[in-house]
């Protein structure tokens, strides 16, 4: 595949993203198996509900450009991952788990900002105001998680991992 | 290696935010060169003087705690230099190229907010004040990258590669 246009470069954006949200979609129900306080596994269940919406807006934009949904591996998410696993892999005391899996979580949360930002400003630049007011609410979700999980990190999960 | 305690994921982390770093003062120049605005080659060159210093904020960090300064594979950085690396080799011309390297450098400065925003508030926990002040540091930087690349972003460069 070349690029040589921004709209190119928005839709191969748009399959990376797409195939990060799915790749979320199978980690995140790991990730609450191994965490223990209950507000964080309820986190990590109601992010995983938000994602799937993530997914379904997705599938809306690449109708607005008359585009099949299709994913095309992201790297990047593949990276965070196995990040994830292996580190899920490692730790071997439940509170410790805790501020990793909120850690982790963040990681995902701040590439997911980082991609919809970017994608928001395209989707202006190429006048398509309908795709960038859906990928600026999935934009503002990711935002609202992120600031959730520094709640908790800055709660008494870590303090209690310290103990 | 196996993690028990907060300090032991603390350190983990640290050696997992070190290799970041360095693998990012290899990318960059790569990105500064595939980059034709002249502001967009200047912020390469710049934040590449800042990672310098992170870097340099790191092994004192390790100093302060005792350990030596060494990095520990992150697959979330490689996976995200593998696609900034797939990504430029797919795209043709020099505008698109400009908007998409804004666009990756954002990608990275986001996995290094999350990473240092969570270093800060673990060397907080584990009662660190100067490891925490060094971490903060270097996260306001990040920050300030981001929006940087983001004023670009917004800028003229998406304009002209959608003209």
């Amino acid at each position: 595949m070349t690029i040589s246009k921004l709209d190119e470069l928005f839709l191969h954006t748009l399959k990376d993203v797409l195939y990060a949200e799915r790749k979320i979609l199978k980690a995140f129900p790991k990730m609450e198996r191994q965490a223990t306080d209950p507000k964080l596994k309820a986190a990590f269940l109601s992010h995983r509900e938000e994602t799937e919406e993530h997914v379904v807006r997705l599938e809306e934009v690449f109708e607005l450009i008359g585009k099949p949904a299709r994913g095309a591996k992201c790297d990047a998410m593949v990276g965070l991952v196995e990040e994830t696993e292996s580190m899920m892999a490692e730790i071997e005391d439940s509170e410790t788990m805790d501020a990793a899996l909120i850690s982790l979580a963040q990681a995902v949360e701040h590439y997911e900002i980082a991609r919809y930002g970017t994608l928001v400003a395209w989707a202006k630049q190429l006048g398509n105001q309908k795709a960038a007011d859906l990928l600026k609410t999935t934009l503002d979700e990711e935002y609202a998680a992120d600031k959730g999980f520094t709640k908790m990190a800055e709660g008494r999960l870590n303090a209690v991992a310290a103990a």
